[in-house]
């Protein structure tokens, strides 16, 4: 099967045989060194010297996790949208109390960070920005780094959603300026899901001090205390860590930086192939996602029946269009164990189809 | 090895080996006939004709969820504690803004339902009772159903962490009129960390209408419409799931009558072997747990040493005592897959660790 949705990715054998190790004591020795381990070489996807937690929860987790630990009720903050996850991070803060102002771009267009510094330089009290690196919704990756530039201009907290970016694509969080990075495990990672990793920085640690929403799940204060003995506050979901120590032993062999350029190569093949096939992206194509391509769905085809004949006919897997996008576009997933094979077999699969409906 | 703390617990083989298998879409269909399936299931093992979700978190998830999904900042709520974890689940009340009413109880003793009727009948304005049906940390099971009775009586809501007790000490949450019931997955369920089960009845829905506790990841009005969907909110920790297919097939095959009673015969045989060897039972022996023996440390006893050598050269993993009871005490997990043959190997090894000690 060719399971190629955003998420959860196909894990490598020697991963999912390594979820079949028995039980530890997540009070032991043995664990201890196991998330001490873990800890060390997440810093190094993150590219970071701040702190890296790993909690038992999806995404979304470590999301609510970001805005709980550095926000009070009333803050008033920035949020950057351009899809389905821009909604989801503007939609925690407002959960959770903080005073919203939203920033919204077309879905398929890139963050503008000029309009970013304009709302900056007007809105003197905005306390933290919230962008998406790579919106999963509209298969596009936002311009992070340029973003980043124009939030430390104004010395503003930066807040980044990377769930399907980062280890996929370069996101060098302390040079760039970032100070609270998370992601989940079921991504780029070749993990299953069931974990996610939040990393943040001194800046960061400076406004949990004075973050006053409520928490006690995410509490990253709890978190660092225990690290401290090799351990995490609540039962950690010990055979997605069994995981993930493979898994990063595979991304270590490989390198980071071959890793970005194989889902670069793997993304533009894809990327060339829907046009040879006569379909178009959705997304504006200097902003093109090196790990998800949104295609635009044909007038007058029934997205749901080419995807169903995928997953019946060719046993390939591709996810629809969230929210407003249901129906419009159709998303393939290639991050983390994906090749420009796997890709082939996936776009044969989409052109056999579509000539099939045609008929 | 005889992995014996309070849990995670030892996973039986096939439960392990389900873990491997390769991830499917969990926007699909045949995910969708997994969790409907292994929820149906949960029900009868909570035995409620409520509603039950499936959180990807650990089971202090479920504690925060039971607590934002009922309350609001403000309101007064009862919390029951006789132990470390009647003192978290007070403590999360807090940090959400309850105003919190503790009825404690030594450590070591059970819970009165006279003290808490006493206190009902006083303060008219307690909305919810907070319990912990079995306390871990003291190796106590407390008696919610009297406990329920009287909370019933003043119909307030009551909240039951039944974390170390569902599934292996009978809790027939309607029948005894609990509102909300959560639980983990790696206890008496011989599934592995990462998931926690939560059940809620109509009363609770009621509480859920009115609650203001600012929640977005734990709200169960959103985990409730994507089950309709045979949906989780957030992408579920897949591998835990097929996990406890499996494991709920065990259950279902022993029948949870049988395994009851498995667990209180086990535990007796823990409770003898323990006072035959010259030492006792930490808490009021007449509502000891049939999950978890916490034994009182011997005076001049280095518990620390004792849990060292158990495991360095017995291979038996068992627990010390939680914060005050740090030292004090040492407690031994019998829940799950567990058998008379395993404990007589636990005590074997104590008593032979215990006289290397004293030679």
């Amino acid at each position: 099967m060719q399971l190629r949705i955003p998420g959860p990715t196909p894990c490598p054998e020697e991963v999912l045989s390594s979820l079949s190790r028995q039980m530890i004591n997540h009070r032991g020795e043995e664990f201890a060194e196991l998330i001490w381990n873990l800890t060390e070489r997440l810093k190094n996807i993150f590219m970071t010297k701040g702190d890296v937690f790993i909690l038992t929860s999806s995404g979304t987790g470590a999301m609510e996790a970001s805005i709980v630990n550095t926000l009070s009720p009333g803050d008033r903050v920035l949020a950057l949208s351009n899809g389905f996850f821009g909604e989801r991070f503007s939609g925690v803060a407002s959960a959770f109390g903080a005073e919203v102002l939203k920033l919204d771009f077309e879905w398929g267009k890139a963050i503008e960070p000029e309009k970013v510094r304009d709302v900056l330089k007007k809105e003197r009290d905005v306390k933290a920005v919230l962008v998406v690196h790579n919106e999963t919704s509209t298969g596009l990756t936002n311009p992070l780094k340029e973003i980043a530039r124009v939030v430390r201009e104004y010395d503003r907290l930066l807040l980044v959603d990377a769930i399907s970016s980062l280890s996929c694509i370069e996101l060098p969080m302390d040079e760039w300026g970032c100070d609270v990075v998370f992601t989940g495990s079921q991504k780029g990672f070749m993990v299953p899901p069931g974990l996610s990793f939040i990393a943040i920085n001194e800046r960061g640690w400076e406004a949990y001090k004075k973050a006053k929403m409520p928490k006690f799940y995410w509490d990253l204060g709890k978190a660092k205390s225990f690290l401290e003995k090799g351990q995490t506050p609540w039962t950690p979901s010990i055979p997605i860590f069994f995981a993930l120590d493979v898994a990063l032993r595979l991304i270590e062999k490989e390198g980071l930086r071959n890793i970005f350029e194989r889902h670069k190569r793997v993304a533009d093949k894809v990327r060339e192939g829907i046009k040879e096939l006569g379909l178009s992206l959705f997304p504006d194509e200097r902003y093109a996602s090196n790990t998800i391509t949104a295609v635009r769905s044909p007038d007058g085809l029934d997205t749901r029946e080419l995807l169903k004949i995928l997953r019946e006919e060719y046993d390939v897997v591709l996810a629809g269009g969230q929210d407003r996008l249901s129906g419009k576009i159709f998303r393939i997933g290639h991050l983390g164990k994906v090749s420009e094979a796997d890709m082939d077999e996936v776009l044969r699969a989409i052109g056999s189809a579509l000539s099939k409906m045609r008929r």
